[in-house]
């Protein structure tokens, strides 16, 4: 364990956060209900503050977090920027309908359309990544006059019916009722290759063929869209060979299909880039985005929109809302944020602590431990591939599952300070884009004893 | 026109909020994709401050806010506990990940659970109604292991794709795929009764055999729930007749079928009560709720579980998320709200407002105008139908549709400074919780003067 903190960035004495912790353990068991869990299994964490790169848990534990709550505080916690800019907000106008205009959602939109690529000029806001990809869709399938939607296996497109029926992890099974117009595919992966491939390039060749081949079996012109996270998150970050999304791209425009570059992870300088599909010169159609737009400091979502596609909806209306769209508060938190990291140079940042850093660290890692199969990843997005047998990449945990060696591996990261994110056998490396060398290194050595208990676990 | 405000509440000066206007309509036009709306045929008001029942709009006139913008703002514009509660949150923890307890989502389950009927006793927490219906609907589909989902026609649940088809109004049309499980049916409505019944005695009766008949029809054992706005809101607010809910409860046990009773616009006050099922004492499985549960000043939806339903997922994991769920700013904003709400005594407000100021002043209205074929509603929830010919009940503007009468009497109530909230031939008046007596007469004055531009249009 870390040293017991005696004072909280937020100037509550020990005690005091120790008591409330407490009490709010104590109502959250009785009244709150979890997500993606068995209610009387689990036995959840308490974080009572948080601080850049840090958070405290109930015993006032400081953890470092490499996990950036699911992928998300890209500007780290407690940025005071952002903190200043919802109070003054919040004492100007804390919410009003979304037909009226409003100063802050105006200026988040211009903000975010002046990163975007292309023509990506108009933004529809919603609040939160699931239904950003719901308003995609929908709009996709207007635009188009078609209804299929493909996407790939290995990826997390949120959880509202059309949305977890579109995503490719297991998540997705006990809410499949097949009715959905989701049809998926094999993207490249080339640890794990569906296609044979012995190298990167001849991965992204055969991934683009089995696209190709499946949009003629499927039929083109029943197919409204292809939606790819152009980074796969959750899923394993599994960062697409050079040729790819331009590949995919070809093939949408070949068919007059639409491309929705789910960027809700990967966006907001996540993987060193504004947007992840920047690292490949691509321009989507349209952009979903949440998460780092304002670092969820207040929940918010969107999607980026082509001239083509909003033209579509110039005449004709565009059938979908939602009585938070372009929320004062939330877009308000999105220009503090964009402001704040364009000013503080943290894309910048992400982008060289990756490449000098992180990215070498982890690889220096991988070197040495036997029970890691692969690291790969971006700016501050890395995955940690853990398997219990090297030759054959058996991985530590079975796909859609967890076992004893990854609890094992994971409790000692968070024994000696580390807050990881974790899915099935895999560590995900996920600092906020704010994150220091030292921290970055800090983790390093705490990852390098975790893994010598991962490597306990391998068959040699 | 209303004066304009020589100062804003804000302490702005005029000048320099007028100038900020302008620019955000500007990027608005640029760069901000609309709901519900053709992007190129519309010419948004603009909003630079609020308080209480107030508006200011971009040419800086007060209008007084008869839709609580999406009837959202209960405890009116910029109440100042909640704007405190906000900034003091956001300084101390702004966003947290949902597996880790945090104090603000803890209380706020606690406010809740103490205030929904029965023992309705657990809450899940999302962004807003939408995604509130779709947990809702899957936690009732996991729960039953069946699919349909029954819903009323002339009802609203949500933007995204399930509940975009579980509503009953024109907005579900473009976005209907037929593919959703949704089965619609008719409420009772005795102004324009499906049932050619007489009284609400007998529009009760026949509703509540029409839908056991359906039900019958469909197949019992394949319907998973039954979803109801306790009183529809945007479709009309027609306030279902006694005994009608209780009917729709005793149908659901005998078919063990899922009550979810929608309160996203209903609950939290807007009734008289703190939910609109407690007028009629009668406890559903799931409520759904957003809006007034902090009146919007930051993103929140939710569902709250009965023990029963909340038991299916005590052992096996509810498939089912979303990375704000119980987001620390959205629930410290919902904590104070509620308490606020109980301090100031604001629910009873709203009751007593309905009761004896604008209930009376409407049904006064309605007796001199013969364009007000009715008018309808409870607390500060009401709907004053509007028609062109008294005797056949035709209405002013066609379902789903406007018309230049409509447009002509929304006009009149904008340019003598009232905002209404408007569907078709309907305008609702839907203050703040908060609003005062005095307030309300200003709003019914004007009323009475747009009432005689309605009356201009009706066939005698």
């Amino acid at each position: 364990m870390t040293a017991v903190a005696s004072t909280l960035p937020t100037g509550q004495t020990f005690d005091t956060a120790l008591a409330q912790g407490r009490r709010a353990y104590e109502l959250d068991r009785k009244h709150v209900f979890h997500s993606w869990s068995a209610q009387a299994k689990i036995d959840p964490m308490t974080i009572v503050a948080a601080q850049g790169s840090y958070v405290w848990d109930g015993e006032g534990n400081r953890l470092l977090d490499f996990s950036s709550q699911m992928v998300n505080t890209n500007i780290g916690h407690q940025h005071p920027k952002v903190v200043a800019a919802i109070a003054e907000q919040a004492a100007t106008l804390c919410t009003i309908a979304p037909p009226h205009v409003n100063a802050a959602r105006s200026e988040a939109a211009r903000l975010i359309a002046e990163r975007t690529p292309g023509d990506l000029n108009r933004v529809f806001f919603t609040n939160g990544g699931a239904d950003a990809v719901e308003h995609a869709v929908r709009m996709a399938r207007l635009h188009t006059g078609r209804y299929k939607v493909l996407s790939r296996y290995r990826s997390y497109h949120g959880g509202t019916d059309t949305a977890i029926n579109l995503t490719g992890d297991p998540r997705r099974w006990p809410n499949d009722y097949g009715t959905s117009g989701a049809v998926h595919f094999d993207g490249p992966f080339l640890y794990r290759s569906a296609f044979h491939a012995f190298d990167e390039q001849q991965e992204c060749q055969r991934a683009l063929e089995h696209l190709d081949r499946l949009i003629a079996m499927e039929g083109p012109t029943t197919i409204a869209a292809i939606i790819l996270e152009s980074v796969p998150g959750t899923a394993g970050i599994m960062v697409p060979p050079a040729g790819y999304l331009a590949g995919v791209r070809e093939i949408c425009d070949r068919y007059g299909i639409v491309y929705i570059a789910d960027e809700v992870m990967a966006g907001f300088g996540r993987t060193g880039e504004w947007f992840a599909v920047n690292h490949f010169d691509v321009t989507p159609d349209l952009i979903t985005f949440a998460k780092g737009v304002n670092s969820g400091y207040v929940p918010l979502g969107g999607v980026a929109i082509s001239e083509a596609i909003a033209a579509t909806f110039a005449d004709r209306p565009y059938p979908g809302g939602l009585t938070y769209s372009g929320h004062p508060l939330a877009t308000a938190a999105a220009v503090a944020t964009i402001n704040a990291m364009e000013d503080e140079q943290i894309v910048q940042n992400a982008a060289r602590i990756g490449a000098d850093v992180l990215g070498p660290g982890l690889r220096d890692l991988a070197a040495r431990h036997p029970s890691v199969g692969e690291v790969r990843g971006l700016g501050v997005f890395w995955a940690i591939e853990l398997v219990a047998d090297p030759a054959t990449r058996e991985p530590l945990a079975p796909y859609g599952g967890t076992s004893a060696a990854m609890n094992e591996v994971v409790g000692a990261c968070k024994t000696n300070g580390l807050l990881p994110f974790v899915n099935f056998n895999r560590i995900h490396a996920a600092p906020p884009c704010t994150v220091g060398d030292d921290e970055v290194r800090e983790g390093l050595a705490i990852l390098d004893t975790a893994l010598s208990v991962a490597d306990r676990h391998v068959v040699h």
